[in-house]
């Protein structure tokens, strides 16, 4: 088989057979096949598309391309919760936790920031000497000691979608459905789950803004997932503007622990209540969405949530003291209110502006190997919606140095709008889709 | 400026400024811009296409990547031709010697054999001791001496179609009109020409076989040259079967020369003709086709081109004995008839099954630094629309060894068909494109 005729297979707009997949993927995951074949193919792809069983034999040989997660030892009902991503999206922190305390098994494999979404393993990173790359060996002794591991990818889990995601970043092969749907799949299903719920992410600030395509993405994710055995449900959640208050690592993982005590903002705890009765319905733990949200709101006013966050942070060597003393988090040394220039409604708060300035105040990555500061970021004070007058704080700025100032003023000033009336934002969860079809709920 | 921006931004369909353009180019030249985002661009340019504006500033770019050959020290109308490439299509041996005998300079940069299609250098390297590689000086005290010199593309002139070309063969890239009009023209601006005659082929033997790309990509190729000041005019001619008899590099010499010498197939005389018209035409030195047309043949038939293609190949230190004893020439160890299986009327040659069977008995390359072996090929002893009988000869085939026997005998019994009846090929010259629009002529 010759790279060329696949990817001239691919451009002329064929359907490409699952040896001629499997040649692709074994290809990017030992080297033999060049990194400008494979951008010359991905970009046919997202061009051109894939069909259903073109991405299902995708996303097969990417899961075959390392090995797949054994936690049969374990017993238990494994569920984990994958975001699309976005800006200020700390369920999983909350979600988690909550699951294991109603019974769950949690084995949760994150990433990192990515353009201007931020990433789970670096918020869990902002807590002091917090280890997100334990060995599967380790993963498992986590799961079985706390219900829960919070990891990153590993190298012997599908190392294919590695290698690809590093180049799709740097060739403008991101936004494709097919590319991204096996990409998070192949992580998932190599984890040995039975139940999967997606929180796919609209609107401005999501990687896929359009209703459509995220429809598209939910689908196409809960069908590889279902063909495998796991059951797949996606909620679709507005990201046109951040959730929660707390944008920036550290500030987000504050924000999660005190959701988890019952505190923090009601968009916040809306969401993870939503993706956690999903999960609970899905183990069949609970038998119904009513049940589901009770033992959810249970785990939460008895402590026990939070114990259990205790306890994963303390498995994976952070500093569980966090939990009871948020302010041995990381903090910026300058805290600096940004006020509103007229009264008004917010309009907008525009998430990308907010993401992206963060990165430029070094609390996300230009480049792979940069460090991250987990200190910057923003706490929101005014939402889209909210009347404010001249002069009130619409958010507290919190960077590292007159630098990041300036960056996160300017920021503010171009992302935050404040009208003389605001058309609604988007609905906070606006669809429900599992594989018998979609569900519109707001 | 950020690649990933710029392949995004074409991703999307786009229209990218010369700015961006030429940052692609000089980072492909440079070698600042990795391969693997040169390939996304140009898959996404060949799947998106560009605009006449966009393809200019490409070829611009192309051209500053390296130097203009200065041609102004010698006196005289400078004009070049080029094909996009056939099976058994030798004419450039053929037109240049007859419009150097005609009065023209022709400052020849050719290519090599490419894919299935043979290569103007590859022909000329059949004949001992000839030399292509040049230096530019050299080209011009060649051109002084004899009116003509037979180059490649040296390292100086557009030395970003020399990495974007090899980038586009293992990429799926190739079949582009924007990308091939720009390789194409990049080189001929750079050769500081009066006038250029393009033979555009079409049929299935071509890399554009339909007739609307190959007059799309004419008209391309055109607008290119007329805004450079280079007057550009193209003859579509058939590629659905071989130009005349011989294929394979000292076949195709042997046959040239005899077509110089008044003796040849006659569909290659007529090709060969209606492109050394234009080129008198455009160059001024004939006032018209009918007057471009008697020249052309007194030339022949005087014997002043044969001598002009002695000259050439004594200036380029080739054995200019072959002009009068092709015996000189490299020759196979094999030759057998191969004949007609059954009787009726030849309805087909497949060029691209011959071409490809050139390659794979040695006289082509499978990749860039194979060595060529310039006896092997065929002789046709019959075309599309003659009537044969059983077991008469169709073709002769030269081989330099078993095997290559069999490659011959096997391409042969799948690209000749013999039917009872055959639809007539295609118009051996059909449409004449100018700036001012398109002929039909046949």
């Amino acid at each position: 088989m010759r790279a060329v005729d696949v990817i001239t297979k691919k451009r002329d707009g064929h359907v490409l057979s699952r040896e001629e997949l499997r040649f692709f993927v074994d290809g990017v995951t030992t080297g033999s096949l060049p990194d400008y074949q494979a951008s010359a193919l991905l970009m046919a792809v997202l061009l051109r598309g894939m069909t259903s069983g073109e991405t299902a034999a995708l996303t097969d040989a990417m899961v075959d391309s390392g090995i797949r997660v054994d936690l049969t030892g374990i017993p238990g009902v494994k569920v984990d919760k994958h975001s699309t991503g976005g800006v200020g999206d700390k369920t999983s922190l909350i979600v988690a936790p909550l699951a294991v305390a109603c019974g769950l098994l949690v084995p949760m494999m994150s990433g990192r920031g990515l353009g201007h979404t931020g990433g789970t393993l670096d918020k869990l990173e902002s807590i002091p000497g917090f280890r997100v790359n334990l060995s599967l060996d380790e993963m498992r002794q986590a799961l079985a000691k706390t219900g829960c591991a919070m990891i990153g990818q590993t190298a012997e889990i599908a190392p294919a979608d590695k290698k690809l995601y590093a180049l799709r970043d740097v060739t403008g092969t991101v936004e494709s459905i097919p590319l991204i749907a096996a990409s998070i799949m192949s992580k998932k299903l190599a984890e040995g789950l039975q139940g999967l719920v997606l929180d796919t992410t609209r609107g401005s600030g999501a990687f896929l803004p359009d209703l459509e395509d995220s429809l598209l993405l939910a689908q196409t994710m809960i069908q590889l997932g279902e063909d495998h055995g796991c059951r797949t449900v996606a909620l679709l959640t507005a990201m046109d503007r951040p959730l929660g208050e707390a944008c920036g690592n550290a500030l987000e993982t504050a924000e999660a622990i005190a959701s988890l005590r019952g505190e923090g903002p009601d968009d916040l705890w809306q969401v993870t209540l939503a993706l956690g009765v999903e999960m609970l319905v899905i183990a069949g733990v609970a038998p119904d969405p009513a049940a589901a949200r009770q033992m959810l709101e249970a785990a939460r006013s008895s402590g026990k949530a939070a114990e259990v966050f205790r306890a994963v942070i303390a498995a994976q060597r952070g500093d569980a003291r966090v939990i009871d003393d948020p302010s041995l988090l990381p903090v910026a040394p300058i805290v600096e209110e940004y006020a509103a220039k007229r009264a008004g409604t917010v309009s907008r708060i525009e998430p990308r502006t907010v993401g992206r300035a963060i990165v430029a105040m070094g609390g996300g990555r230009q480049t792979v190997d940069d460090a991250v500061d987990p200190a910057v970021g923003f706490v929101f004070r005014a939402k889209p919606g909210d009347r404010v007058a001249a002069g009130q704080s619409l958010a507290a700025i919190h960077a590292r140095d007159q630098n990041g100032l300036e960056i996160a003023r300017a920021a503010l000033d171009s992302s935050v709008t404040i009208a003389a009336r605001a058309k609604p934002p988007l609905p906070l969860i606006s669809h429900r889709v599992t594989i018998k079809g979609v569900e519109v709920l707001a």
